[in-house]
């Protein structure tokens, strides 16, 4: 799977695992980005050739983005990423629920979403709203069932859950969630973080029956610095940056072309490519799980079996720092992460893995491994080697019992 | 002015003269960017080869941006534009100052600021802020004296004028504003949005005297989707985007590493060319202006002769409807504008202009011309030449009598 998947060309000796934390360009996606790079330079908003030139890109880019996800394309608002999405969706929903009437203080999300969720629900507690976070199993998985008894009748305005984990590649019954909402009241809106699912798993909105769902574009081999946000028709929500009026009111600021344009064609590529990967990389994954278990002692595979994202693998190496590991395999040309990399370097034990139920030095022996289409079953081989040799090296010096 | 400039290259014909809307990408901007674009993909918050390669590039890109406004690398907050920029100041702003003390709820502003510091103000007096307003002559400018007639006291928290005004160009006494404030308190804090200043007048913010300063990266030929906060040392303001605590917890999400790296060397080429573009472009201006004046019968040029940037032009052509104007030489391979590219084409009247004492007549006859270092004196020939050739055609048809 790699002959023609168009991938940016990776140094021979070095094996990226980390899709998860940023991915590739994909060639075809950088070909599409350069006229918008080089030529095409004309703010959209602009009554002029390259203006209109620049309007047209992003009206391509939409559709792209919206059929990815089974939307239409007035109900994509574009952002600067997965981060501003989460925050516009939650704010402007929580805000715009207690404006129209001043009961609705009540919110629900879950204690694993990443912290582009987490954050702005604790911002709302000190403005006032009162939040519930729902607990998982120790797989790493909301239950549906315990939404109903936390639900606050009229008071609960909105419900935050994302679709995948970000540290151990959960998918998270958020049809179900839906369901128990609809069934409760037609009020509550209903946010759903797919940042980790787009691209690993088909998503339809309507199916899901979301009414706001964040997607990243540097997540599936897409350009950083640009995002969405759906937006289902009908739904109010308050936007935060407010400036020109960009983005049908919701999102002020010029838009960044070449970003927007560049993940509109990402999403064409994984809607394509969806199906082929899942089981690729599937199959890839779950080779090297097998071999993981099989070759290195005390190691654990955590998370669901069932309910996973193809890429993920996430493991307890007992006895090891996980920060020691990451570090050491970057010396052999290996990255790969802890889990969470949207963290910026403080040392933070796993808000997810301590949700899930892991002690201390569970969390501590961390290590995420996400897949990308241009890796092959050759690297995972080459990858489990140098994995077990180094866990050997840190373990002979590790003051930590490798004990689970 | 051509050869060594590097600009991308334009059709032949055409006439690119839309540059405070948006500029054309530096070849060698593009340059830097690439291999950000190819090769180097990581996430900067990563503990590999691929994100410490990423945090470099940022680091690098800082250090390039702080330096065109004499700032410290440290006060760089990186954002997604200009837009974004102005929200987090005056939101971030005026919000903390208020939760450190309750009574101080006046701001001031003027009436010719751009949407994204306007709008970001109605919204904080729907908040219970009560918000100042300053006038301006009618050559666009804000006296400066008239501040101190409109500072209420202890009450008075925060600062916001803009160094350029976007449509007429205008320079605002800036460091007046400032040496002002500093007599009066030290404690309200001056935000200034330098967006159209950057790159077109030497700009050091300790000279200056702000707290906060705006700077975009699609304004000085870097790409889109890249912006920068300055703040002062010292100087707290509230974060509007929470999350994984990126951009020392002011503006998380995963940095936009091609838009950042491409906006430094974007300062870097902007910052040594200053002096030789002021030069070159004010006399390709003032030649400009001088043959329209002068071909042209009932062109008035607006704003000030003195206090203005080098690279704008403005004229109310009467008899003549701007938009009208607009789409007409985009036919000829013109691009110019009626005064602001970033209101989404909701036809709406210049506030600007409103505040400058002009008349609905005299708005609707705008002509905004905003040079770039691609532009010739040849190209502003033809463009004359075009410009009095369609005007003609249009004042045949044209319900509104000419007169001034």
């Amino acid at each position: 799977m790699s002959a023609d998947t168009n991938t940016t060309t990776i140094q021979t000796d070095s094996i990226y695992l980390d899709n998860a934390a940023s991915t590739p360009l994909l060639n075809e996606v950088f070909l599409e980005m350069m006229p918008y790079l080089r030529t095409h330079y004309g703010n959209p908003s602009s009554l002029h050739k390259h203006g209109f030139d620049a309007k047209r890109a992003i009206s391509l880019g939409r559709r792209r983005v919206a059929s990815i996800i089974g939307a239409s394309d007035k109900e994509i608002v574009f952002t600067s990423g997965g981060t501003e999405s989460n925050n516009l969706a939650i704010k402007g929903a929580a805000t715009e629920c207690r404006s129209r009437d001043s009961k609705r203080t009540h919110l629900i999300t879950s204690k694993i979403e990443h912290e582009s969720v987490l954050e702005p629900f604790r911002e709302l507690e000190k403005d006032g709203f009162e939040v519930t976070y729902l607990p998982v199993s120790n797989e790493g998985i909301v239950n549906a069932d315990d939404l109903k008894e936390y639900l606050s009748g009229s008071k609960t305005a909105f419900v935050s859950v994302m679709l995948v984990n970000n540290e151990v590649g959960t998918i998270q019954p958020v049809k179900e969630i839906a369901n128990i909402l609809r069934m409760t009241s037609k009020e509550i809106l209903f946010h759903c973080d797919a940042t980790q699912g787009v691209g690993k798993i088909p998503i339809n909105v309507q199916a899901l029956g979301v009414d706001l769902l964040t997607i990243s574009s540097h997540k599936i081999n897409g350009p950083k610095g640009a995002g969405a946000l759906y937006v289902r028709r009908g739904v109010r929500i308050n936007p935060l940056l407010l400036g020109g009026g960009q983005e049908a009111l919701l999102r002020s600021g010029t838009e960044n072309v070449y970003g927007i344009v560049g993940f509109g064609k990402a999403c064409e590529i994984n809607l394509l490519n969806i199906a082929n990967n899942e089981r690729e990389i599937s199959i890839i994954r779950n080779h090297l799980v097998k071999k993981i278990l099989k070759d290195i002692p005390d190691a654990r595979y955590n998370g669901s079996r069932i309910h996973r994202i193809p890429n993920n693998a996430h493991f307890t190496i007992s006895g090891v720092n996980g920060e020691d590991l990451v570090m050491k395999l970057d010396e052999y040309g290996i990255a790969a992460s802890t889990g969470s990399a949207c963290s910026s370097r403080k040392q933070k034990s796993s808000h997810v893995l301590k949700a899930m139920g892991f002690s201390y030095d569970e969390i501590t022996g961390s290590l995420r491994i996400s897949i990308g289409s241009q890796n092959t079953i050759q690297q995972m081989d080459r990858f489990a080697m140098i994995l077990s040799q180094v866990i050997k090296e840190l373990r002979k010096f590790s003051p930590i019992t490798h004990q689970l």
